[in-house]
């Protein structure tokens, strides 16, 4: 057993503790392996040593103290070496693993450094040459941050008289909003703009530009940048704004691996097989939404935290009027949190393969490595990812609600710390790809598929996602099997379901596009007139599908019987709690008839729930981050939730004195004599 | 036409107002009435001359400064006539509108005057007597706030031989918490107690108890109270905790109207018939509940407002790229949007409908008019009003985030006011009656009238929610009729479906519990097992069927046919939306088979939609509080978003100054030279 975990101080948890069926410290130590569980300990022993990591989250600051703290914390994150790249390359499980503890720590200061430090560097290697490795030397100090393509209306028109670019944007409409660390603090950028050559658009291309002045860090005359100003959350993070007007640039500035401009104003590309590359620079671009499934996965991981110990300390009316009971005890409330605790385990999971698999293939494309797979790798990956990251932030939306108002009243504090996750998980849902137009990706490439199953191909793509389509002439002939509860609630029950949704809602999209077109549509209007009940719902099954299998397989490995029961109870109603919201398709569709498939479905999922609820705080127990992370009055590892709700309202400045105001009150209260 | 309904200016904006079908003024005025109209203009304008209103609700404020802003804007409310109980009682459409102003301008203070002053005054007038009417008087000049039942395990023992009462909460999980108005400022409170008389527990009692100096505002001995401290929202208002020690109170400080104590320690009570008694109180304690379920409403509606602008001026890439069109062009978009729109007017005519009830449900039980359906007409409200006050709290959360959403990465900006309002809103689903266990009244309700309509009985309640339930026998042997979209988009289609719905679930709930009772369930756990799937289901759809009962009579009463026409359309778009959530159930129960039934409810929605994006934005000029509320860069009435997007970020401190601990970024960044 790992010296590394340690027990529980005993307390009220306890109760829900002895009644687990397994240990939650080899159920961690399984699926998130020993190595990995040795290393997060290592992170938080190092944080320790820090003191701008040394404060808490919820202390009230003003914007600028945010600002200047996360300045720090992010410039301290540089220097912690567990959380080097070096280091995360060592093993590639760590990514994952270090995603998890920031981000649930201090997400806009973790997201300050990404943004700053790493995703520069990668840019310049992936997208620049020789001539730009200046920049990463100097980006190792630290100085320079990448703008997101957003608005597409700058031009870099090349001026070839004087031999460098003039990048222009037209109105405040065309600049460049919400890049991370652009606001206040970063002297570089990575701009997107419109490349212009004689006239000739040649589209989208990235340059190197200064912005701001090193020595003074004021901004260069020819543009205007500055802050955002305040957000929803995520306030430690200045995300900025940059507007050019005709800004000079010089020509070696264009990033140009894929595409170069010469000194008389010609284009040259030493690109050849653009599909190919294609493949690969797809897998590279979806880096940001592998790591952002796994940000809402630990978002929501400490949020349920928080709510499962709630559930397990709160007590509420019983039957017998004298005692009152434990709100886990009530069905309503397990059914209100534990498949969320369900999808945390499965999404854990699913991104610690996935990142995996991201980070191998990311790897192997900068050194060169399985050059065949790569393009299709790349493909597939794009495809998942465009799924898993909108999929992973609408479930954890949803559970960072549901576990804000099973706390009740006392969820609202901000002491609770769920507004705050709320408000940082929120920019999940809307940054790298608006999830509804992501999510497209994926249901794209599976009508690509579709097409080569129509035409009798076999389907094989090296992760495996969508094998199963070549069988779908005989999935699609298939119906609802289970008549007893025990039988739907078994691995090899739940995944020929989905896979008969995948094919149906597959055949199902691809008629509704050929009809729309048929009848006079664009493919365009075909496309998008076809995504609410059809596309959208097909990516879903699809991606749910992927969740399911890699958990099926991560389950396999398990000799401890206890733990492999209980995950396999945690798939299961992950899987069943997502199929009652597709159960209209069953029938629809013609798999289902009758009461029975929508009644095993219900009740399968509340047996599932009944027979967790005795785990639930294990399972916690098993992926929660220590107390110092999760940062909760009301989720604390030793149950004292009215001990520690006492001491923090005590303890603030609020808690017992009159307002410094309290004149202001008292003489609206005129002469009122004492009642008493 | 009202001389205070002005046009917009024009601006991009003018593009859909062109395209709707109806005239927007002509809308407003029958959905609210001429006079309502005019009562919001002159609230508008009178609200104008406060300096304490005058204020912008996004500048960053500290706790502080909040709560003394939201004490001055409460001592103000006071003072506006208009929204006197005077001015309510004299159009009781009015305490809708007044709501619908306040809540989305400044939700906080609004709070805090309705639970200092108005609730203080309703609890003193409906629990006490004549001894208590000085408190009321005192209380006119605002010095006290009312107690809501929290945490049950205060006690009151009546000391005989001293002749008082003593307080007493064995811990601080036994402390009042959450009292609105306690925190900071309140001088009095209402506090219910477990009355113990020699020994004997004679259940919770209102007591009105002093718990601070009002000459120094400093707490009396024998109690502990403070403030809860920061929250998620609301954090204008001061909520309190009070924990007393073995605390004397004398005894005429018993609310005495249902039962008091003698000098000597006796219990007596003039309640004779404690049923009739039953009904009305219910009635009188939905109260809070009626005026949320319109604060859920102004809430959502402040939030659609911003993101149905928004969607019309925003543009994407279109099928050509030199163009690109509104986002609200989009079939997603579109489906994001109108639901929850339709959403906001089907809520405004209910919730107009409702308080009126309400309030002239209250007037009667203080004049004693119509005595005789008093108590049936209370109970009654209780059942609704449990019911609409978490559906629509649900509906409008869901609303606000996809409206959060919809507005992409802007709608993270504070500018854009979303994440206040949901924040706000926030509150609105765990107080006065936490949800689901507030939902089980309802159905707890409609369970008994099961009884009554199993026995052949006749159901007639004053409001008519229910008494179709007379027809169950009927009813379910209907099947899903309709065999095209346009037959089921009939205001007549709907109906028939949901009746279907809740006699069919209401059967389902019944049965369960039957059978769970006769496998040895106690009643208690019988009902507690029969929520998921059941029970809850069942109160969903019987506030739906009644929210669409309401909408279709005001449409009846439309002269416009333009109005008529569009209204209709909303009403369908939500049951139809609302329906598709419950298609299971229609295939579960035999209702419906194969595949026509989920079909055709999808394409009627997507076709709704689509007829109805055109419409938006009138739509919403009819229901937007003016841009002084709304207040959002994104949702302003002249669709300048960029404008105003530009100038919030320009003139923001933060927006092109660079932060004075700027050396902090530029000593990390070592002595790097200028690229340029």
């Amino acid at each position: 057993m790992a010296r590394f975990l340690k027990n529980f101080p005993p307390g009220p948890l306890d109760y829900y503790r002895k009644r687990a069926s397994f240990d939650w410290k080899q159920m961690k130590l399984f699926i998130d392996t020993e190595e990995i569980t040795e290393y997060e300990h290592n992170v938080y022993r190092e944080l320790e040593k820090y003191p701008e990591y040394n404060v808490n989250n919820l202390t009230p600051r003003s914007l600028d103290e945010r600002r200047h703290l996360a300045l720090k914390q992010a410039l301290a994150y540089r220097t912690i070496e567990l959380l080097s790249l070096q280091s995360l390359i060592s093993d590639l499980k760590r990514p994952a693993a270090s995603t998890r503890i920031m981000m649930q720590y201090f997400p806009d200061s973790t997201i300050k450094y990404s943004v700053t430090d790493r995703l520069f560097t990668s840019a310049i290697v992936n997208m620049g040459s020789d001539r730009h490795l200046h920049f990463v030397s100097d980006a190792e100090e630290g100085k320079a941050t990448v703008v997101m393509p957003g608005g597409m209306r700058t031009t870099a028109t090349y001026d070839v008289r004087n031999k460098h670019f003039i990048l222009h944007s037209p109105d405040f409409e065309a600049a460049k909003c919400w890049t991370g660390g652009l606001g206040q603090c970063s002297t570089h950028a990575i701009v997107y703009a419109k490349l212009l050559l004689k006239g000739v658009d040649y589209g989208l291309h990235a340059f190197i530009v200064p912005v701001r002045d090193a020595k003074t860090l004021l901004p260069y005359p020819g543009l205007k940048i500055g802050d955002m100003g305040e957000k929803i959350g995520l306030n430690g993070l200045d995300n900025g704004f940059v507007q050019f007007n005709n800004y000079k640039l010089p020509r070696e500035n264009l990033l140009n691996k894929f595409g170069d401009v010469t000194e008389d104003g010609e284009y040259v590309t030493p690109i050849k097989d653009p599909n190919k590359r294609h493949g690969a620079a797809l897998g590279s671009l979806s880096g940001g939404r592998v790591n952002i499934a796994c940000i809402c996965e630990a978002m929501g991981t400490k949020a349920i935290t928080i709510a499962v110990r709630y559930a397990a300390i709160r007590k509420q009316f019983g039957p017998d009027p004298h005692e009152e009971i434990p709100i886990l005890e009530y069905q309503t409330h397990q059914y209100r949190l534990l498949p969320y605790l369900a999808a945390v385990y499965v999404l854990r999971i699913f991104n610690t393969f996935f990142n995996e698999a991201y980070f191998k293939f990311s790897l192997d494309n900068i050194l060169g490595n399985n050059k065949d797979i790569l393009p299709d790798l790349g493909v597939e990956i794009h495809a998942i990812s465009s799924a898993s990251k909108p999929l992973a932030g609408w479930i954890m939306k949803d559970a960072i609600q549901e576990c804000r108002e099973a706390c009740g009243g006392h969820g609202y504090l901000k002491a609770s710390n769920i507004g705050e996750i709320r408000n940082d998980h929120d920019a999940n849902l809307t940054y790298e790809g608006e999830n509804y137009v992501l999510i497209q990706q994926t249901s794209n490439w599976l009508l690509k598929l579709w097409i080569l199953v129509l035409d009798k191909n076999k389907i094989s793509t090296p992760l495996h996602s969508a094998d199963f389509l070549t069988d779908a002439g005989h999935i699609l002939r298939q119906k609802f099997a289970a008549t007893t509860t025990n039988e739907l609630c078994q691995l090899e029950s739940i995944i020929p379901i989905y896979q008969w949704l995948v094919c149906h809602l597959l055949q199902m999209t691809h008629n509704k596009i050929e009809s729309l077109i048929s009848s006079g549509n664009s493919s365009f209007w075909a496309k998008n007139n076809s995504q609410v009940f059809y596309a959208k719902s097909l990516a879903t099954v699809f991606i749910q599908h992927f969740f399911l299998k890699q958990m099926i397989e991560k389950i396999s490995e398990a000799d401890d019987l206890s733990v492999k029961n209980v995950l396999q109870k945690i798939c299961l109603l992950y899987g069943l709690w997502s199929l009652d919201k597709h159960v209209g398709i069953l029938y629809q569709g013609g798999y289902a008839h009758g009461p029975d498939a929508s009644i095993l479905i219900q009740e399968s999922i509340l047996k599932l729930c009944a027979d967790l609820k005795d785990e639930a705080v294990s399972l916690v127990d098993a992926v929660a981050a220590p107390d110092f992370i999760v940062n909760s009055v009301l989720g604390a590892s030793d149950g004292m939730v009215y001990k520690h709700l006492e001491s923090a309202i005590y303890s603030s400045p609020y808690g017992l004195e009159r307002p410094t105001w309290w004149r202001d009150v008292v003489n609206c209260n005129g002469d009122i004599k004492n009642k008493l």
